[in-house]
């Protein structure tokens, strides 16, 4: 390996005292430090000064100790598969790689919930979850570690129905900045027992400490699980579907819109054969076998009452996969489609009231700007993303995708949404805090003070600065 | 009014501001005082020196910012309905109640939220919701007001369908000590923008700032409402029954068991005919007609296999209500059953799977301990709560009441759990903090110190004074 000597700045009796730690847990090759300083999309990256393997909660809590000490910034680093620049070392330091305190430490299946060490991963989970019957349900999409999925509040397709990571972490083991292992909540399905720190936790992308465990909650395998699928002619008739499914309660476990853009290259990647390049609805339904027809049957009649042509059942396990992997692989789909482009995915979340005049509004200005950005989205949440195709090398397209994002961001705050329904701030997002907190940024700050006086996590992420800091 | 002067320490300037401000809404009157002195069942009380009434965010801000300059206690209050002393006024200062703010602001049916001031109760709430289909899901029994709610983390009978104030807060106005107006969260069902302020605030008791309006989560009224009662000989059955039915997935929108003793109150005080004095199970289910009428018969299979007698549906809404009118009303009916006596509540949650074995263990305490203490309970989230009946005026048996609540705690700690699951900390829990949170409470102190450094908001509450502190 090439070894890269520290930068200039990083102790030399820090660095020596981490290898007293962890010996040969401390990498300095550029490979190691290079793939640690970006996640995925096209965050900025920061190349970290050295990468850092921890296995026990009480390694990371003399790392972090030591970094308390010298005052040197660390950045918790999981699959690496968050898109909003949360894992870059913009500041140079230490990258914490957690995958490997990969355990699965406990499972109940009479609680339904189970204990995990932060590198877990989501599919590692529910491949040891299915032999007993269960299943964790925040599905993001990419094979995210559960430390980075709590630590990113991350959400996805099964959320309308389960909940996002804010409703199913039920506690946490975390480690301060200056060495503390804490245990927050616990494994009640609920308290009144002080403030809610888990929550506190939850999203906070590393900035407030390092979160190395977590206590989840579970699902019982549903009896009958079917997907189904159905085309519209018109965008706002797809939307519409959407939007009235929710009012009247419709009980669905998953309902992904995916626009006549994206469907074209879900089609051509992903060999989608049967579909036309038309607005569509993904959407799945969990439950008793009675319920399930009772709900599909409802969805059925509501869809076409909105248009819909022919609404299509898939039952049988490799019907459902073969959808559900062509959903999963959209963003693979849309790099195949504008070839030598990269993808800016942005995501963004709205009252559900405001879903249509919110989505319609965006779909036309992809329009005006004359951008390839598909859009897909968790929809039974009020949650959309664009993947706005550019050219990297081009500034000028660059700049006109990084602006129609921001306008998306905007609209979403505007129509009393949120600029970020799972993908968090990182980098990226920090400039619409302002807009969508107001004065309450200065209470998250208040709080980074004191929970990291020194400001070593995370550092630069997540809360902009505030006037005169 | 018989108007007692300010005590010695509160500032006249201070006063006359006040009344600047808020002119007759600043009230002195022992009668005010000691109505707002205490909450309910056998909390400490602690006299505030003026009781003001605030109909605004800012008068509210304003009062908060002349307490912060005169460095005055300010206890927030609602209906007076918290049981654990959230409410005395330990250390003076002002009782800032809030009733007179109960406007609900805006109810929006096709997002399935609503805005409400801190005042608005959850029956006048539901009152106006159900006219539009609507209704809000959080029972505590109390007609308690949203603000307290929120400020408690309230639950109830609901919750082990549609979640505690946790999962139904979806945003919040909040006052901070200094006076500043806030927003946290938004109509959004899900965000990952930033520090989750609202989940903070939810469950702080007073003790970091204000709630003044609340964004809720509301649900459509269930098509079909089915009710269902079963009795058991033995009390373990009973309890088997829940556990099974939780770890089977059924769904169920409340499952309280009451007990043999607190039935026999129930019976005597809300005449409820046709049921013996045994262990209860008093069941609703929500849902299509079709839907309730699977999970009913489900249900009925399984708590006849555990040798429940008769399996007893009530379909009509006056039936509905005669079951829940008694529920609602076991607190008094324990005074019924016990004239002369106070009712000691406690509460505590566990996971499903030490439910069954920490319940046994707490009723087998109940007989050692020669006390009436029926158990009734929100046991489809491992919650239940024992009411303790003592005569006040007897040193020795509420010392023995007291002692019995504290193995309670400390049980349901001992059994993974919490020692509130929905009554909140406020002054009688504070002694289980530390073997709840250990470490974690360093972390709760520090973000209070960051909110509230002057330590005027509800002070002496839920966290107990750290080491050297």
């Amino acid at each position: 390996m090439n070894v890269i000597p520290p930068r200039q700045g990083l102790d030399g009796g820090f660095v020596d005292r981490l290898r007293d730690l962890l010996s040969d847990r401390v990498a300095d090759s550029m490979a190691l430090r290079e793939q640690h300083s970006h996640g995925e999309g096209v965050a900025d990256a920061g190349l970290p000064d050295l990468v850092v393997f921890a296995e026990r909660n009480e390694e990371v809590a003399a790392v972090l100790e030591l970094c308390s000490r010298f005052n040197v910034p660390v950045v918790p680093f999981g699959a690496g598969s968050s898109v909003e620049g949360q894992v870059a070392a913009i500041r140079g330091g230490i990258s914490l790689d957690l995958t490997g305190m990969n355990a699965i430490l406990d499972v109940s299946a009479e609680s339904l919930d189970c204990r995990v060490q932060a590198g877990v991963t989501r599919e590692q989970l529910n491949h040891e979850l299915r032999a007993q019957g269960l299943f964790f349900t925040v599905d993001p999409g990419a094979d995210a570690t559960i430390g980075g999925m709590a630590a990113t509040r991350a959400s996805g397709t099964n959320a309308v129905r389960y909940g996002t990571m804010r409703e199913n972490v039920l506690g946490l083991t975390v480690v301060t900045p200056d060495g503390r292992i804490i245990r927050t909540g616990g494994r009640a399905r609920k308290s009144s027992a002080g403030l809610d720190l888990t929550r506190l936790y939850v999203g906070s992308e590393g900035t407030l400490g390092i979160i190395t465990e977590i206590q989840l909650r579970l699902q019982g395998l549903p009896e009958a699980v079917v997907a189904a699928t159905c085309q519209f002619d018109q965008f706002e008739d797809a939307v519409g579907t959407v939007s009235a499914a929710l009012q009247s309660g419709l009980r669905v476990a998953r309902i992904e819109l995916i626009d006549e853009v994206q469907m074209k290259a879900c089609i051509g990647y992903s060999k989608l054969t049967g579909f036309a390049e038309k607005p569509t609805l993904f959407m799945e339904f969990h439950g008793s076998p009675n319920g399930v027809s009772e709900d599909l049957s409802n969805m059925e009649e509501l869809a076409l009452s909105f248009g819909a042509q022919d609404f299509l059942k898939a039952e049988r396990p490799e019907a459902r996969t073969r959808l559900w992997t062509a959903r999963h692989n959209a963003y693979h789909a849309t790099k195949w489609l504008c070839p030598g482009k990269n993808n800016m995915g942005t995501d963004a979340c709205v009252p559900i009231s405001e879903f249509a005049a919110c989505i319609m509004e965006t779909k036309e200005d992809i329009l005006k700007s004359g951008m390839v950005a598909p859009i897909v989205g968790h929809v039974g949440d009020g949650n959309f993303h664009l993947g706005i195709m550019h050219d990297p090398a081009d500034a000028e397209e660059t700049a006109r995708a990084d602006e129609l994002a921001a306008r998306v961001s905007e609209r979403a705050i505007r129509f009393g949404g949120t600029c970020s329904g799972e993908h968090g701030i990182g980098l990226h997002k920090m400039r619409f805090m302002e807009a969508e907190h107001g004065e309450a940024l200065d209470v998250m700050r208040a709080i980074k003070a004191a929970l990291d006086p020194l400001g070593i996590m995370n550092p630069g992420k997540m809360l902009p600065q505030g006037k005169g800091v």
